[in-house]
């Protein structure tokens, strides 16, 4: 199998800001939209201590999976990183209350597709009393060690299905195999069109590291702290805390580099799960591995991120914008953000239209320092803008035909500073406007 | 003729914050949408001392009206609120400067439609320069008191289409007139479907004193302290201190309090100019009819800045959002807009859709300190949601039938403090992404 260099990652390589050791770890999976998603699928590793079941409720879907449960083995130590919404879900403010007042990690986690159990009061946090509980019974474990998520329609209860998903108990349990993971990735989905998972492997002399996760995103993304749900798995031996450290760091570099349409869930989970089987010594700072391992699990975020990006709401086209020469990084995040998130940018790039003028506007709006007479943009490498006014040299033919392609690049040095950010995000089509009019999702 | 209360001040009204005296205020104009533009043109007032003309340059459209010229009287007192973008237009920063450097107030106002004249360069800043010499010449008049507003595409010089411009000069002063008001209207507008007018008059024994305004919104509308371009003219003798704390004061219910598309345009201009020419004495927070002008001024904004949402791309309904038991100004308005412009909500109203679970995610990620326990939202005065879950009585076949209209009011009850807020906003419709994406704006 050929190793591919996440497409992500190019721009951190160009720019100098991986070391050489990091540059070897070797991506399995190629990012890119849903016309790969069964390949990558099919070259997920088994991550040993990890097994998954998924089974079909009918909750709101009809002849299709719609709740995963995955049981961890012994050990295993779980970070969570959720929504910071103030409208949190019922499963999200159980799972931070668990992660935060227990010693021992968790060994179950369950989720369901349909209903996000969100806005849904004291009902809500009975619903998923009475689903940890019966995983629980099921495992033989403490119901304290099970983990819920879920996503689908905000304030509609769940309780009246509580019924349907205990059923399944027995069956998943006796479906649960290291080699769901797929299946798993496709039960959890909502809107999305495909199901995005993403792996890489980290080479040692004592065998190898590997690392695999899923997600779900479509709508309602603009993840602060995390992503709708995303579960990530890994056999490497790693402390809680360390884990946590570079959960974070990676979270900044994907999760929370991505939106769709400014929208924040309220139901936004991401659990990385590490069961420590591999036989790899403990990884902390100081171990050769770190970098490589650290870069492996940045991989598998960022690939999950730019396919829920790739799968966004009616999305036809993933746009990178990148904007450099910013006085800090909240300026160059919040000018990256801006042009992101403008419902005018994004209507343009699906009209194939190179409107330049709708950048400046969204830059001017962002509140990030900026000189206008050092201000420049670029679209796919065409200079469009620079010294306060259109490029000399510019051709609107040329960046036309450009920006009728799938990946659209927009580049825009501030010329103030050196820091630097970069934001993925998708256009604004009809499409988005009759998934989110046309009918309830 | 009846004298209509603006729908917009109803709430005010309810709300107590309007005292019997501003109640008396007699607004002429009846805010609803573009069926009735033609009958509030007809019903404007003649401001002594200002006098309108327009011309057909064909800048960017053909067989219409592109460009207004305003002659205002001496001693006309003229104060400006402009876009706080960070890359603003040649003509606002002229504007800008004009107004703070001169202490004699301008007695000209140019604007086009068809071309922003922003992100020009120095040729932006030389095009501005002609234009006031060229009204400041057929007026007779020193170019340092010529504003001039421009609004349409940013990017694109307007310098080659500057000796259109000024041959339309001489026409322009021969058909200056008093009765031109409506005609101005119709010439500034870009993706506007009507032309936004509205006046007041306040009577006093010494004669009435008017207030009338123009405006033009339509897109690239999160006004910051301003509006796309509006021009209100009173014959009302005020000094501009005064004049400027007032408008400054009805801004933030008027044209503050609207939201189209979250985008801030490059180009907000707001002039207002008072004459003097009325009989009344200088009016001063003093005066008797003090309560009843600053009303009225507030009514003539609110009633364009409404008529501009009404108006907004691709906007089939009107959508009031308030929010009341906030902890301070700063959370009502925040969570109010985090609502006003949240696509999610604003699709789920465009296709009818009671999903007030949007509005509970739009309010979580606002930022808005809020009590999920506390918090209740009504739609159309039917309770949805109270107690951190769905209203005990709440009928979604109900509040269905009233989503179909097209004035929809959303109010929301933190249950932390007594702040609240307003803004006025729209749906987001298919012909808003056609209007945006099939074609350049």
């Amino acid at each position: 199998m050929p190793l591919y260099i996440l497409s992500d990652h190019r721009h951190l390589i160009e720019a100098g800001q991986l070391t050489d050791q990091t540059k070897n770890a070797s991506p399995l999976t190629l990012t890119t939209g849903g016309d790969q998603a069964e390949e990558r699928i099919a070259s997920l590793p088994l991550i040993a201590g990890v097994e998954f079941a998924t089974a079909a409720t009918g909750i709101r879907y009809q002849d299709r999976s719609d709740v995963m449960l995955v049981r961890l083995c012994a050990d295993t130590e779980v970070v969570g990183f959720f929504t910071q919404s103030s409208t949190r879900a019922a499963p999200v403010l159980d799972c931070e209350f668990k992660l935060q007042s227990q010693t021992v990690s968790p060994s179950a986690i369950f989720a369901n597709s349909g209903n996000a159990n969100a806005f849904t009061g004291a009902d809500g946090f009975a619903a998923v009393k009475r689903i940890a509980a019966g995983v629980a019974e099921e495992l033989n474990i403490s119901a304290d060690h099970v983990l819920t998520a879920s996503t689908g329609v905000i304030g509609e209860p769940l309780t009246p299905d509580i019924g349907k998903i205990l059923s399944h108990m027995p069956g998943l349990k006796s479906s649960l195999s290291p080699l769901g993971m797929g299946e798993a990735a496709r039960a959890i989905m909502t809107t999305d069109t495909f199901p995005k998972v993403a792996a890489t492997e980290i080479k040692t002399p004592s065998g190898p590291i590997s690392i695999a996760g899923i997600a779900k995103g479509s709508g309602m993304i603009e993840p602060q702290m995390a992503t709708m749900l995303a579960f990530i798995f890994t056999d490497a031996k790693i402390s809680r805390m360390a884990l946590k450290t570079l959960v974070n760091e990676a979270n900044s570099l994907s999760f929370n580099a991505i939106t769709i349409d400014s929208d924040t869930s309220t139901n936004d989970t991401l659990l990385v799960a590490a069961t420590g089987t591999s036989h790899h010594p403990e990884l902390t700072r100081k171990s050769d591995k770190w970098p490589q391992f650290s870069h492996g699990l940045e991989s598998v975020m960022a690939s999950l991120a730019e396919q829920i990006v790739r799968d966004g709401e009616g999305a036809k086209k993933l746009v990178r914008v990148r904007v450099i020469g910013a006085a800090n990084k909240i300026d160059a995040d919040r000018a990256a953000r801006a042009i992101a998130n403008s419902p005018l940018v994004k209507t343009a790039i699906a009209g194939d239209d190179p409107n330049w003028g709708r950048i400046v506007m969204a830059l001017g709006k962002s509140g990030a320092k900026l000189s206008c007479d050092q201000l420049t943009i670029s679209i796919g490498g065409h200079p469009v803008a620079e010294n306060g006014q259109v490029a000399t040299d510019y051709r609107e033919s040329q960046v036309a035909d450009y920006m009728k392609g799938s990946d659209i690049q927009i580049c825009i040095d501030l010329g103030i500073g050196k820091a630097s950010a970069q934001i993925l995000t998708c256009d604004l089509t009809h499409e988005y406007i009759s998934i989110n009019a046309d009918y309830r999702s």
